[in-house]
C-alpha cells in the first residue's frame, strides 16, 4: 500500500527521538520553564529575526487556533476567516465553544483577499445597527492554505495593512508552515511573518515533530497568556517534550531542510502526473496536491494507494488529496506515478 | 542539587522511547485510529477486567478533567469535589471556562466523604428553591488525592452508592493512579475502579510517559465523545504518540512495576526522615510526602535540594512536598536523608 | 414627523395596561407561578389546539432565541439558519456566546428552503470527516422572515419532514407571529405551528405587549428548562407581568385582532405607494414593507418621516423598511402616502 | 391569607402605571434611546451626585449580575463573593455559564469583610503557582445582604480600599437598595456608593417597579457594554418600559419615599414579635426579618400566613423569612402580629 493520505502518518524526525533519548533522565522543571524550551524559543526568535517575540508551545493545531483566537478577541468580537479556513469548518466548533463567531468570508484559491476583508469592515461600520452585531475582531488565514496555496508577500502586506487600519490582529495558522517556507518561488520568510502579523504559529505536528506547534507573538503575547493556555487545558507538565522537539527542529535549520523533501517529492509527483495527463483541481505549490480522478479509477486504486478523499467533483469524478511530507521517499513517489 | 520537586521532572520510561524509535517510520492513520491505540486500548480493557470499556487518550490532566466533566454534565449541573481537589483550585478555572460550577465540599485527609456528598444532595433536593441553584451532577475525586492519600475500597463503594442513588457519575482523577495501585496496603485495583466508577483515568504524564492520560469509561463513553475531545482541542493528529506509550506501559504490567519504584523510594525516605525526627503534615502512603520544616532549615537547604513548596504551616514553619517517581534512584533518597 | 421606523415604538395595547392596573395590588407568587401565567398558558394551549404544550414566557426575542437554541442543542451541534436570519447576524453573537455555531444557509426571499437543509445534511453525513465538524442540530426559521415574507404550510411541512428525517428540532422565531397569522392569504395557523414544529414563540414585544414572548413547546419543554432560563438570566421575579399581558392578548383573540390592523395599514400603504410608482425590494405580505428609494428622495424626507434604514441598493438608491404595527392609524398611512 | 413571602408579590407603584398609560401612544425610538431613558438616567446621575456616571437598565437581578460580572472580568479572573451571596448560590450557575468562577469567601452576618478579601488576595499572590489558579478579578457584595444586613460606610470604605489596592472593581448588588437607603441608622447614601464602588445597581423589581434594575457605572461603563447586554439577551426593544419606570421612581425621590414604608412596617413587625418573645435568626435593619419558629407553630400557620422558608435551624425549629415591601400595609402587619 502506498500511503499518501496525509502528512502526519509517520513519527518524528530521528534527530528528535535521539535528543529525547539523550536528555531523558535530566531532571528539569515543568510547565515550559525548562532549559530546552528556553533554548528553542531563543532559536525561533533568531530564525524570525525578532528578538522581542514571545514564543509558546502548544500540542496541536485546533488547540492552538482556539487558544490564540480566544485570547485575542474581545467578547463582542468574532474572527474573520475564509469560508474554507480550518477554523470555519473542521474544528468541531472549537472557536464557538469559546464563545466567538467565525465570520466566513469568500475564498479565492483557498485564500482570503485583503479587499474582501476591507469591504466587510467598511460595510460593518457603515451599518447604523452594528452595535447589534458581532464586531470583526481579528483575521485568521492559513499559510499554506487548506488547499496548499500560498500568500505572496504583497498579499500579506495588503492583509496586514487592512488589519492595521481596523485595529485587528492578523493571525497566521502555520500548521504546515515549513512547506510554505520551503516552496520554490515563495517570497515569504519567517522574518516577514514576524513583521506583518501579530501572531503566527510554526507547525511541528505536520513537519517532523511528534506533536506541537510554536506560537510566535512578534509584539508580545497577551497578558496572562500562560494562564489562558492552562485554562484551555493545554499546558503540558512535561514542557520539555515541546522544548526538545523545537530545539532540534531549529538547530542548523533542520525545520526548513526537512520541509524541502516534501516539496521535492510533491513536485516530482506533479510532474509525473502531469505527464500522464492528470487534471489538478487547484494549482498548489506546496506538499498537498489535489487531483481530479474518475470514480472508476479511484475504485481501482483501492487497496493499492491511500489518498485523502476531498470532495465530490461531479457525478463521475472525485477530488482527492495526495500529501507528501518531510518523510516521503522519492521511490514511493515513483511507485505511485507508475501505479496511476 | 537533589531534585524532589515533582514527579514529572524526567522524560519517559526508556521502553517507550525505544518503541517510538522502532515504529517511527511505520505509516499509520491519524487521530487515534492507528493499530497502537487499538492495542493499547485492548490491553487497558484487559487490565481493568472490563472488556466493554471505552478508552480514549488525552494529552494532560487538566485537559482530561475539563473534557470529561464537560462531556458528562448537563448544562444545569455542577461537579462536586473536595475543596482541595485539583479541579477546584489549580486548573485556572478550566471547568468554569466550560460553563460549569465546581461545588467545593469539605475534605478529610484530602478526600471526599460519601456522607458529605449525601448530605449535600439531601439538603439540595429538600430546598424548595433548588431549581434556582446549580444541580449536583457528578462527583470528582482524585486517587491518590492531592495530598497523596488513598481511598479504601469501602470508601469508594460508599461514594459509588451515593452517586448511584442520586444518578451522578463518579469520576476518578488518576493522574498518579500507578502510585495508588502500587501502594502497600491498598485494597483498590483497576478492576475495582472499573466496577465502582463511571469514568476514571490512568495517568501517564506522571507515571512514565512523556505525556498522556488514558480515559476509561467502563460503561461506555458519552455519545460523540471524540467530537467533544476535538472541540476542546485535544484530539492529537498523531494519535500514535498516545497509543505507543500506553501500549508499552500496559505490556507485561510495566505501569505497575515502575510505579512500585516510587513507592519504595518514598517509603525509604519516610523511614529515614522519621528516624531523624521529622514531622509529617499528613500521612501519605504514596509517592508524595508532606513534611513540616522550620523556615530556617528550609532556607539552609536552598541550592542543595529542591522540593515543592506547599503552604505556610505557621510563622516559623512551612509544609513542603517531597515527591518521588518511577525514575527516582534509591541513592538520591539516601543522599537526601543524609543531607537533611 | 411620521414615524414608521419599526413596530415597537408604541407602548402596549390599552387593555394590557388596564389589566395591569386592576390587578396591581393582588399578591401573587413569583417566577411565573402566579394564576395569570397559568391562565395565559391555558389560553395559548387552547389557541394552538395543543393541550399538552409547555408554555414559558421570556422578556425579549434575542433572549428567547439564545435560550431556546442553547437548551435544545447538544454540545457538538449548531443551528441551521438562513444567512439573513436574526440569529445569524443581528444578535451580537448571542448564540455563539452560549457555545454554538450558527450555520448560515442560503436564503430565498428571506426564507430557508427545505431542499437546502436536506442538501446540507446529506453532504454533512456523507463527509467521512464529519466527526471533526459541527453537527446540524436544529433548524431556525423566522415567520414572518426578517424580510416580512411568509412560509406556506407546504413549505413548513417540507421543513418539518427534513428536520424529522435528520432528528433535528424545528424552531420558529415568531417575534412578529401575529402579523403572519393575520396576513391575507396565509394558510398557516397556530395549530399548524404546533403540529409542524418542536418549538415556536408568539411574539409579544412587537405585537401589543410592553415586552415578552410566549415560548411554546408542543411536545414538552426540555428537562429543567426553567433552570436554564434562570441560568441565562431571564426568569422574571414578577412573572405576573408576562402572565397578565399574554392573558389579555389571548382573551377573545385580541392578539389576532390587533395584528390585523398592521396588515390593513401596510396593505393600504403598499397600494398607495404602488399607485405612485414606487419600487419594492421584496414582496412582503406582512407589516414590513421594503421600498427602494433614490438617495435624494430619502434625504428630502429627513425630518418628515422616519423609516428603518435597511441597506444600500446601489450607489444612488437605498432600501428602506417601512413598518406598521397594531397601533398604526390609517390617517398616518394616508399622510405618508401624500408626503412621498 | 397574610402574604409576607417576598417583596415582589405586588405589581408596580401606581404612579408608574399611570405614566405608562399617559405616554402609551407616544412613538419613541427603541433599545433605550428614548427620551424617558435619557431623563431617568439624568435623574439617577443627579441622585448619585455623579454627573459623569453611565447608567443602563436591565430587566432583572440575576441578569444584571451575570452581565456586569462578565463584562468586567478578564478571562483568567473570578469574582469574590460571600459564600451566601446571591451569585454564589441562587442563580443557577449564571456566572459560571459565562465562564467565570465565583470564589466563595466566609460571610459575617451575610456580609463580606475587607480583611477576608485582603487575606485571600495576599495568599493568592504569595502562592508561586498562582498562574495556575483563578485570579481574584472583582468583588461582589449585596447591600442589603441576602440576610437583610447593611454595610456601614466605614466597611464599604475598607472594601473599596482593598479593591483599589488589588485593582479589582467593587460591585454592589442593590436588588433591594431602596430598603438600605431608607433604613434608620444607615450612613450610606447613593453618593457614597458612587464614590466607593465601580458599579452598583439600583433595584427596581423589588422596590416598586414591574421589572428593571438601573446599573450605575460611576466612572464609566466598560467599552461596548451595550453590545454585551445585547449578547446576553437583555437589550429590551421597548426600552421605554425601563426609562419610564425609573423616571417615575426618581422623580421627587419617590424611590426612597416608598422604600420607607417597607422599613416602617418591618420595624413595627419586629417590635410586635419581640414583645411576643420571638427569637430572630439575625438582626436585620431592613425589610427582611428572619425569625426562628418551632416547626409545630409553623405548621399551625399554614394557610393563614405565607412566609419564605429559609433553612432548617435544628430538628425542631425552622428559620423563616418575613418580608415587607413598599406596598405592605400596616394593618397587614398588625394582623400578622395578632395571629402569631
Amino acid at each position: 500500500m502506498l500511503y499518501f493520505e496525509n502528512d502526519y502518518c509517520e513519527g518524528a524526525h530521528p534527530a528528535i527521538l535521539q535528543k529525547l533519548t539523550e536528555t531523558n533522565f535530566e531532571k528539569v522543571s515543568g510547565y515550559g520553564t525548562d532549559p530546552y524550551c528556553a533554548s528553542a524559543k531563543e532559536k525561533i526568535r533568531a530564525a524570525c529575526a525578532c528578538p522581542e517575540a514571545d514564543v509558546s508551545f502548544i500540542s496541536g493545531g485546533t488547540q492552538t487556533n482556539a487558544i490564540v483566537i480566544a485570547s485575542l478577541l474581545h467578547r463582542w468580537e468574532g474572527v474573520l476567516a475564509a469560508a474554507t479556513g480550518h477554523v470555519a469548518g473542521h474544528e468541531a466548533g472549537a472557536i464557538e465553544f469559546t464563545g466567538h463567531k467565525v465570520i466566513g468570508l469568500p475564498q479565492k484559491n483557498g485564500k482570503l483577499d485583503a479587499a474582501d476583508v476591507e469591504d466587510f469592515c467598511k460595510t460593518f461600520y457603515a451599518d447604523a445597527n452594528h452595535d447589534h452585531m458581532v464586531f470583526p475582531g481579528m483575521v485568521y488565514i492559513s499559510h499554506p492554505s487548506e488547499y496548499g496555496t500560498l500568500y505572496t508577500k504583497a498579499e500579506l502586506e495588503a492583509l496586514s495593512a487592512v488589519c492595521h487600519a481596523y485595529h485587528m490582529p492578523l493571525f497566521v495558522d502555520g500548521a504546515r508552515l515549513g512547506y510554505a517556507l520551503a516552496s520554490e518561488g515563495t517570497d515569504v520568510t519567517l522574518a516577514d511573518l514576524a513583521k506583518l502579523t501579530d501572531v503566527f504559529y510554526i507547525g511541528g505536528t505536520k513537519v517532523g515533530a511528534l506533536c506541537g506547534e510554536a506560537v510566535v507573538f512578534p509584539h508580545g503575547a497577551p497578558a496572562h497568556f500562560m494562564t489562558m493556555v492552562k485554562q484551555q487545558g493545554a499546558l503540558l507538565a512535561k514542557g520539555r517534550l515541546m522544548g526538545i522537539q523545537f530545539d532540534v527542529l531549529f538547530t542548523d535549520d533542520l525545520y526548513t531542510r526537512i520541509s524541502r523533501n516534501a516539496i521535492e517529492t510533491a513536485n516530482a509527483l506533479k510532474k509525473g502526473l502531469t505527464a500522464k495527463g492528470y487534471r489538478f483541481f487547484m494549482d498548489s505549490p506546496t506538499n498537498q496536491i489535489f487531483v481530479v480522478l474518475e470514480n472508476a479509477q479511484l475504485a481501482a486504486l483501492e487497496g493499492k494507494a491511500k489518498f485523502g478523499f476531498w470532495e465530490k467533483f461531479d457525478d463521475s469524478h472525485t477530488v482527492v488529496r495526495i500529501a507528501t511530507s518531510w518523510a516521503t521517499r522519492m521511490e514511493e513517489v515513483e511507485k505511485l506515478i507508475a501505479l496511476m
